[in-house]
């Protein structure tokens, strides 16, 4: 089975992308697995397929022509990933398959909005937040009040004193949680410093994951964490974000990029 | 800057491949630096760059068609790579660029030879291996009776106890040994266990890199250094290699893998 592919990222959270607009590659795990594989395939940390809305059951009634269908490196099923979408959308751009400032699309979490800026990043709805109670959070040794805030997916968000403590944390150990019950499916954990008034620096532990250059969803649970403002500027190791809580929906403005398109041969 | 590539790999030490045949894109640093990005490019260990022998100052007198021109991911000279070597015969007879069983690659090195072996798997010529002296190889708080071996660059091979020591090694510290002179510009440290007589199993940490899932001199550089056969099987993270060291060359076999084609634009 011979696709072809296009390889992007938006602050170096990296995806596969490709368009199946008639939902005739629906990947298997092993598919998955080899096309996100860094030495023996391509590379990424996920898959995105472009599928006609209409054609995705449960999806058909969207007010979207296009679905994203976001696989996980492992092959498991992913609702949303704000990072993607911004990659999604600039795909679709550059594949000629949308038109026009502002794009809908489908998801598993439900329908989005990317919006094209004309510095060239990418604004995209991100979905109601919603902050709440306070855990704590620990790693090794230290432990932190965090707060519980979820954007369909959980996090825990813990603000800590210094950008020399945040430097400093061992992320290549998993935190811990109490109570144990607050987070069933496991949490994605933010560890935040305070640059400024509506200015973060950002390091994130994604579960099953470890830590990664940037999570989304991460920015805007920290960005609703905080508390103090309703527009963020949030520095992670891949680049920076911007948030905006102004609205219903979160907004999440960042980069995008396509860089390179191929052709490949999937394992059957 | 416009280029097509292709990206492959052997016992998954992986490459992007370019033909530049009439030796027009010498590439800088940050474009070796991009391409060799996993996140933020394509992703690859080195580069592997094919231009007519004829072109390249210094090699246009050898007895070959092809110059390998062999980048590091940092954008650093290397001499040789066994691994990219198969890697780069391969591509060069899906490219059409030679024909028959046998190919000539020019190399930094000097001249060396890739065979297709009816199995799938390429040979390849490694030039000629000086077995040296021993000395003491450290890790941590264990150390090693080990041999240098001299393959084009320079290695140190010690042989471990069982299969559960090697496994426990950790190899995110870097070796050091005794005397210290022994290696000026540095070693590449092999650790190896006897399975049967001719069957290795091999960890390696490459100088300036860290632990490699495969490292084709240094894989040639433990069958040297073991003394008790003149073929070798060995067995590393990234899959399986055999040495023959019954020639005036050692030859290395194994798979290699072209996975992927594509188009992108390199940074100025």
């Amino acid at each position: 089975m011979h696709i072809e592919f296009a390889k992007g990222h938006g602050t170096r959270n990296d995806f596969v992308l490709f368009a199946d607009p008639d939902n005739l590659y629906e990947l298997t795990d092993a598919q998955v697995q080899f096309l996100c594989d860094r030495r023996g395939g391509i590379g990424a940390d996920g898959i995105l397929r472009v599928v006609r809305a209409e054609l995705v059951p449960g999806h058909e009634q969207d007010d979207a022509h296009w679905f994203m269908d976001y696989r996980n490196a492992d092959g498991s099923i992913a609702e949303m990933c704000g990072n993607g979408l911004r990659v999604f959308v600039r795909y679709l751009a550059e594949e000629g398959l949308v038109s026009g400032p502002q794009v809908a699309v489908s998801t598993r979490a439900g329908l989005r909005t990317g919006r094209f800026l004309p510095d060239g990043r990418i604004a995209v709805t991100m979905g109601a937040v919603h902050v709440g109670e306070d855990v704590v959070l620990r790693l090794g040794t230290d432990s932190w009040r965090a707060r519980s805030v979820d954007v369909g997916n959980p996090h825990a968000v813990a603000v800590v004193s210094s950008v020399r403590t945040l430097t400093d944390l061992d992320l290549t150990h998993t935190p811990t949680w109490h109570p144990a019950d607050a987070f069933p499916n496991g949490v994605n954990a933010e560890f935040v410093v305070r640059l400024a008034p509506g200015h973060l620096r950002l390091r994130v532990h994604e579960r099953g994951v470890g830590e990664t250059c940037s999570c989304g969803t991460g920015v805007v649970a920290a960005a609703a964490a905080m508390g103090d403002s309703d527009q963020y500027t949030v520095d992670v190791p891949g680049g920076t974000l911007e948030v905006d809580l102004r609205g219903e929906e979160a907004v999440l403005t960042g980069p995008a990029e396509v860089v390179a398109r191929g052709t490949c041969t999937l394992p059957n």
